[in-house]
């Protein structure tokens, strides 16, 4: 469906905004009560709501509980199953390296091993970030001919390495062994193209190793998750459209230029959003802003605090109509509901307003209203296209 | 969608029960009348529905009547299309033939010939099923060296034949001309590796002739839907369950076996599907309970009795529900509604219960109330991975 798109797409001034308050499909807490959405105040929300179109978005498929990276893919209009994205660009992009196409990431543990090799602790009693900040900063020694390398913490033991240079592949096999009393395994080639990679990367653990010597517990690395940049055409190349994120978190800033976005920086909170998007306003016709706290308290099991952060963005509307949007599509990449406090595979409720939609039934924002709204349960993907076409940014199709 | 849940599947010890109704979609049987399920007094269908998420499914495809094994397969998770089930197999399936991976079945009709082989009647003035069983026994002198050759009747002129050896095909044509006043085709090759196949079925055919001779009206033989078993991956490969099936009838015993699933052999009724759920418990994590007779009575034409075969069915239900599953999944395989006396394409109720559900608005179990239930029309196959969701056996996708 999404092939047909590139064929359609006219460029026009309208301005798209999408609203993403993450992971903010929710589940009741008791039988027969409220979701965390369904219990918000939330009078901007209702408003749109009642005016617009609703329904409820499964972001990668039935059942399917969906990772933050594909749950946004599938949000800009990108199958996110067409688009793997590997653990160690997952890595880079959280962290906000700024990882180009041909670069080769993955992921780093720390690890304790005894005099023969072999790892005694895969996750080297796991070590304070500040600790694996410190040894990141000691492995930064490490020197091989014709290849730039980045190594960074990530969280507690784990750290990420980047590798820049000619004819990289990810064609790598992991080295962590995923168990103790034995060594790790050699970085190897899962295809003739990966054995230069493999190669740097043997270079690069026998160096850390040195380095590492005397290091205790962290005495050692395991590598994992050997990952490229997936080729994704652009936003503009795939939809005509200039997009911005306005984002907190550097993740989201990350998967966001995966697709072509500019990403403004040192954005610290909603007002800073709501200002940025305002001094924005002119350059672009897209505009995704990212809330995260939803998604926080939802996995921190905080019922009451995840409501009060769709109060937070509720809140935050009135900055955006007052931009006088063409499209606001409000929605979440995923459910996390605080009585599971984790990412769900429930679908997630959208709320679409614009100029020249139906009427529908759903006269809130919230989850069973949604599900009474035009749409039903439709992919994620599908979201993309709803709004491009409401920016009447979509030729007909045929004659 | 389906191709990504093998990479994601977590084995536990969590238990999923399908509960299917054979035929349980329905029509009401005057305008502004209720269902068969709208009719039903059904308790605990309604509790249950009215705790957890409804729809409808579509096994196939919009529009499309499903046969009772493609039906299945849609439920068991297999997109249908994708595993066509020749006619021959379906037929030794649906006689409890234990057919092989490498056997080649074919239907049989047992017809008229004139003195110049013309075929004057193509079912043979449909003589009996017991008439059709004593053809089979004459045709059991039927011997091809290489070959073990099983011919069984199945229903009225029906009967099917199963060939067994090294090298068949099923790509071998129909021999039926579909017409009288002609001859017979003569089993051809659809491609050289149905050649010997094809030789085959002409001694068959060739011997089985002789052994009709003078038993007017059945004097001659046609064959149709040479099959074999399709490559199906089985449900342990493909989602990591732990299948066991228990149904009376032994069609659905073929069709689960088809996937990998246990059949729990001699049951009689509910009640012993009920001990044989008991005993069976803590072998298996997926339970797939079949009730045959809410299907024959529609076919019948029978309303009323049709309603009673549900109430029976949601008798059932506390004898499940004392085991504790999981996951409940009540549904059918398609409709069958009595005032149309077969199979249609109309969309089929479910319910699923389990912890962690969306409250929605259906409050009883129906085919109305469905359609106000969360999910709306969606394809069958996407039943079973929100299955596998609700029981926690689906890893997130994506970081």
């Amino acid at each position: 469906m999404q092939d047909i798109l590139k064929d359609l797409f006219i460029k026009n001034e309208k301005k798209i905004v999408l609203l993403v308050m993450d992971g903010v499909g929710g589940l009741p807490r008791e039988k027969g009560g409220k979701t965390e959405l369904e219990t918000a105040k939330t009078p901007n929300f209702d408003a749109l709501a009642a005016e617009g179109e609703c329904g409820l978005h499964l972001p990668i498929g039935f059942g399917i509980t969906p990772g933050s990276a594909p749950g946004h893919l599938a949000l800009f209009g990108y199958p996110p199953t067409d688009y793997p994205i590997g653990r160690g660009v997952v890595a880079a992009l959280g962290i906000g390296f700024p990882i180009q196409p041909g670069d080769v990431a993955a992921r780093v543990n720390f690890a304790t091993r005894d005099e023969e090799g072999r790892i005694t602790d895969r996750r080297a009693g796991r070590i304070p970030t500040e600790k694996c900040a410190e040894l990141c900063q000691v492995l930064s020694a490490v020197s091989i001919p014709g290849v730039e390398l980045f190594i960074q913490p990530v969280k507690d033991y784990r750290a990420v390495v980047v590798f820049r240079g000619e004819g990289l592949s990810d064609h790598v096999e992991d080295t962590d062994p995923q168990a103790t009393g034995v060594r790790p395994h050699d970085p190897k080639a899962s295809s003739p193209k990966g054995e230069k990679t493999a190669q740097i990367a043997g270079q690069f653990i026998a160096q850390s190793l040195e380095l590492l010597e005397g290091r205790h517990p962290a005495n050692a690395l395991l590598m994992r998750g050997f990952a490229e940049l997936p080729h994704i055409p652009s936003m503009q190349e795939r939809f005509g459209l200039d997009p911005v994120a306005l984002a907190v978190y550097p993740d989201y800033k990350g998967v966001s230029r995966l697709v072509g976005m500019d990403a403004v920086e040192d954005l610290q909170d909603l007002d800073g959003q709501a200002a940025a998007l305002r001094e924005n306003w002119d350059r672009y016709t897209y505009f995704f802003v990212h809330h995260k706290y939803t998604d926080s308290k939802g996995e921190d099991g905080d019922f009451e605090a995840k409501v009060g952060e769709i109060e937070k963005v509720d809140r935050f509307v009135p900055s955006i109509l007052e931009l006088k949007p063409d499209v606001l599509l409000i929605t979440g990449d995923h459910s996390t509901p605080a009585v599971m406090r984790a990412h769900s595979a429930h679908p997630v409720p959208f709320l679409l307003h614009a100029e020249n939609l139906r009427p529908d039934a759903a006269g809130e924002f919230g989850e069973r209203s949604c599900a009474r709204g035009l749409w039903g349960v439709i992919p994620g993907v599908a979201l993309l296209p709803l709004a491009l076409s409401a920016a009447e940014k979509l030729a007909k199709f045929g004659a």
